[in-house]
């Protein structure tokens, strides 16, 4: 009945907030229950970042996500580390740019590749990777709906980066629309 | 070598965000790890919220917390819920008018009251009743440096609220003197 989801890549890139806002979207605008895992340490000495979040209708027991269904990796390092993690019949989200080997042992696992930090750069700041990853993740896995992720990514971010951060979530669905149509 | 604390108390009383200034305070700004663990969901029903940490000079391979050193607890289910999950000689922290019981079973728990949430109301926002805890909790059980508590309040909080916060946990610290001169 629950979904677990795994954000991994460098410190600074946003993983543990785009872990935030699901987990916030997920509980505050629908009627579900999430739990989010973060560590912290090696990501300040500019090592591997990551959070993890399970999302469920009912109450979670279990939080620990030892498998998740999901990873969404921003970096070459987060793939290596995580890859073989990801439960059958899983799904790897990664930056196409950032990676250059996505190959999982199990061919069960799908994997999608998008431009997230080449497209963040063209939107005008680099920082709005993650925040684009979040909005092909909604988009293609439906997790949780688009209006509720728009809502919390709105809570989340600093007033004065609203605009930037809504065209970020855009951009990220009209990926997952992309792929949606194939 | 590691010390964990848990947060505990109502939705919008501040639990995951002590918990966040805390694990960045100590990763941040002092040369240790941390894990955090927020669970969502029973708090968005305005059921009880709770946040754990874990910091420790080395990196944390079991982030699992099942008995916390401290537990900070800002309501009577709080205390109900956890009190007796504290660690043998570990150390229970609650807002005095709040909770009416906290009677441990265990002897070897020192118990701490203050009245958070009535000076935080004095200093003119109850929101800022989980930074004076916090406060406390550092000037008592110094799990992190005075200095470093009060950087990462400064990078959480918004701007506009930094005076405010500071105050608080400024009470928080005088607190914990008066205590620590008995």
């Amino acid at each position: 009945m629950s979904l677990s989801i795994r954000f991994a890549g460098s410190g600074g890139q946003g993983t543990i907030t785009a872990g935030v806002i699901l987990a916030r979207a997920a509980t505050l605008y629908e009627n579900q229950y999430a739990t989010l895992f973060q560590n912290y340490g090696a990501a300040a000495r500019g090592g591997l970042a990551s959070s993890e979040v399970k999302i469920s209708p009912q109450e979670i027991i279990f939080p620990n996500v030892v498998r998740p269904d999901v990873l969404v990796a921003m970096s070459q390092e987060a793939v290596d580390a995580y890859i073989e993690d990801i439960e059958v019949n899983g799904l790897l989200i990664y930056d196409k740019e950032l990676v250059k080997d996505a190959t999982p042992k199990s061919e069960s696992i799908k994997k999608l590749g998008i431009k997230a930090t080449q497209t963040a750069i063209d939107l005008g700041n680099k920082v709005v990777a993650n925040i684009i990853m979040l909005g092909f993740l909604v988009g293609v896995a439906e997790v949780v709906s688009k209006d509720t992720i728009e809502k919390a990514v709105l809570e989340v971010v600093p007033p004065k980066h609203k605009t930037i951060n809504l065209r970020a979530l855009e951009v990220g669905f009209a990926f997952a629309e992309k792929i949606n149509k194939l």
